[in-house]
């Protein structure tokens, strides 16, 4: 008997299981141990962060051999079938700390263009953002929903979010205000879970700055697969990262994005 | 055969339970129908809001029909007992809407100097944080854990949280970003959850103005029986509602208190 060989989205599946196994033992345990990656400022890397992401790598290393790796912890690994899993074990290192059920996984598998695939993961809740061709799904403890973003077309019925209310730079901070201002609610704090909430229909924009292309991958795979838009502020391609602009339908994006060129 | 009457701790969960009940079919639907109930502001107020106080209300009217209810939606019932059941069916309206697992169901029984008991319940990821004489207790559907709030002494050890930036008014937010400016993290939009993240031992301070009784009540009674701290910002009794200061211990507690009385 020949087992059927598993397929990107059983791969993508299989990493999101060994990374919720290696994570849940950490989160909310009183005696977590985090570091301090950057010397100025509060990113904490966890324990729980690298043991994910080394699951993740070893899973890719025998289902994946030719498949290059990037990866929020372990940097890059080349391959040479063109393709790149993009892989941030812990999105949310704040939240995590602080015990919130906002950050997320996040596994995307990029093509030439950008992602074709993207997982986001929220072991806690136990909820499972999926977006690929043709599938765009919520796995959760209450069973299989359907993602699909809001029909909102106009900035004063839209909710927006993003995950600190500096936003980035100042410059930054001054594009997400001007859209702030136009919107009908204001929310902070959410860290990769507001994409999922876009992607699932509950919320309408999205707007971050300073983003890596492990932050923004798996967003664009789910949000779009759910029939939303993600771009850069000026309306380019944002797999690469920097600043995110996430809407749910075409028309919203448009008027977003015309205020975000202004500034 | 006699059944023994409910305890109060049995009444209280079964009020959680109903509510649960009443509001988990509205909690993310796509038709969601909002009110606007204030004409200047953002203030919805749900079907699922309705529908739950009056669950609670009608199960207290059948096992407690001499005590008082004040509740958010329906106002205060008199009684005769001198204790008084604080309902908030929804605190956290607008994460309620935004589909994000922050807002919950906050249920206290009050006597003359305020909350003996309190729970804060997350429908959504079925998580109950319960505070009463001798118990301490998330329960939750990885089973029971005791909660226990940190040890953290200092500021700058310390996380804290408020929902919205802007805390309230001008000086509510000057109160709040002179204790934020010594923290070593400041996180926002968890709702009612803050509280129940304190009780667990994830975060160390909340501190919010303008609330009403029944917005914290219930996390009064559940953090205190954790081991923390709740006051206003003079560190008098906060039970009728105002500004809040909810501390991990008595030490952290008095180090904020310090900045907040200078402001």
């Amino acid at each position: 008997m020949t087992l059927a060989a598993p397929s990107d989205l059983d791969i993508a599946n299989m990493l999101a299981d060994v990374a919720r196994a290696a994570i849940l033992p950490y989160f909310r345990h009183p005696d977590l141990v985090t570091d301090n990656k950057e010397a100025d400022g509060f990113d904490p890397v966890t324990e729980a962060d690298r043991a994910a992401e080394a699951a993740m790598r070893d899973l890719l290393s025998r289902h994946r051999p030719a498949d290059a790796i990037l990866g929020e912890e372990f940097g890059a690994r080349p391959g040479s079938s063109g393709r790149t899993w993009v892989l941030d074990p812990i999105d949310g290192t704040r939240g995590f700390l602080s015990g919130t059920p906002t950050w997320g996984v996040l596994i995307a598998l990029s093509e030439a263009n950008g992602p074709v695939l993207g997982i986001i993961d929220q072991p806690y809740t136990q909820e499972r953002f999926i977006g690929a061709p043709g599938v765009a799904v919520l796995d959760g403890p209450r069973g299989r929903v359907a993602l699909s973003t809001r029909s909102t077309e106009t900035l004063d019925r839209a909710i927006l979010f993003t995950t600190f209310p500096e936003v980035g730079t100042p410059e930054d901070r001054a594009g997400f205000q001007a859209v702030s201002e136009q919107v009908r609610l204001t929310r902070y704090g959410m860290d990769c879970y507001a994409y999922a909430l876009l992607a699932a229909g509950q919320i309408d924009l999205v707007i971050e700055a300073g983003l890596n292309a492990y932050d923004i991958q798996a967003p664009i795979a789910v949000i779009e697969a759910a029939g939303g838009v993600v771009t850069d502020w000026q309306g380019g391609p944002v797999h690469d990262g920097g600043r995110a602009l996430a809407a749910a339908n075409p028309t919203l994006h448009a008027a977003a994005l015309e205020i975000l060129r202004r500034v």
